[in-house]
């Protein structure tokens, strides 16, 4: 399994008029974990995207426990739980401390060309995953 | 069964380097749909807001099938299947002229107050929508 | 002058926990409105960037008067007041019914390439808008 | 004069298909360095807030001199040059490693409480920022 856990604050353009974070903010953090995650990897995710390959959204589930608030103090955790085939699965927890999670959710992505066409992940990439398991 | 379809072009600000929308402007606009599926049940939801009743996200799906690209025209239809009881769920079906279904989705949402406690539906709203049931 | 009016709603999503439309939206509706006012001049701005060129912001102005708040109908008038040069210069106004102006500015775009080199405009786009100057 | 530094890569999600980071986003890292240099005076904006203060925008520019892509670090300096009054003016200056300024920038914010009403900003925070004067 690769982990990664990245903190951010909840910034105020985030916040909307329920004086809270707005749900669609959360696939942004996720993203951002995801990113950070696959640095280690020997692999920056910019990097990945100039061999022309792309990781583009197939699905997204988000559960929201708890919501958070402007300036609230927030961890992302990611996972990479098995190593990726046709397609590659995230799964994430924000928390806060003091509170717990307050949300998870999973992210399932395609491998693909700048054409839109779907590909095999590069070589390169799965020699990396392959160390962690 | 309510149901209503609003349409929108893709704005710039939405695309990413990928050339496509970013994934989270489709719980943006699953949003825009879902007012506009409450205005005509003769309560807007800004109205319903004003009255300290808020809706808040418990649970987001979305299953994208094709990327939408700038200035595609789209329509958002969201449906609501069965009356709410403790959640009211909403169903979305995101189409493209000539490319049909791009993307589908649920929310799953709570009724709260402005105090984040779980209330009740507010009864002229159930009252409104017991006549499409 | 070339000048377009487009029409829209205040999404909950571009609300803030001030209750209003969080001011970095306003950029975007400028760029929406401005789109749509390069359409009617034979030229979409999504072909215009199929033919590799674009028009990076130089500078943005902004100057809010009033708030917006959700569901607000707004109409955000663009201009181009003048034939573009180096550059070009698009006015902006936010109008909201009954409410007058509540919102005004100016962006000032340069031409480039996808290599990030300046150009100058297309030469079909300046013999488009040589007809109405 | 206070000043404060903070640093940002740029996400995955702020970038747009002309592979750069949205204008968009320039006012939202603004708004996060302002969110900053008001910490350390002894007042978080958050607490700002809860105490019925707003600091609505009443002007905002940008100039943009080079663009900034996904995952590239930045950092954002702000500075208040001189004690509010009516107003107050935060100043900016957006800068990658080795491209120098990419962006600057100036916010000119009202104080207003929640029924945005223009009200003088509260005496605590002027006599904090006194000190710096």
């Amino acid at each position: 399994m690769i982990e990664h856990t990245i903190f951010l604050n909840v910034r105020y353009a985030e916040t909307d008029q329920m004086g809270v974070a707005h749900h669609s903010n959360y696939a942004v953090w996720f993203e951002a974990a995801r990113v950070e995650l696959m640095r280690p990897c020997g692999l920056s995710y910019a990097e990945f995207e100039k061999s022309d390959y792309y990781m583009p959204l197939i699905e997204l589930t988000v559960r929201f426990r708890k919501a958070a608030h402007f300036d609230d103090r927030l961890s992302i955790r990611v996972q990479l739980k098995k190593m990726p085939r046709a397609s590659i699965i995230f799964d994430y927890e924000v928390m806060e401390e003091g509170e717990g999670i307050i949300a998870s959710g999973q992210t399932v992505h395609a491998f693909m060309n700048r054409q839109e066409r779907a590909v095999k992940p590069p070589k390169a990439f799965l020699d990396h995953l392959a160390k962690f398991f």
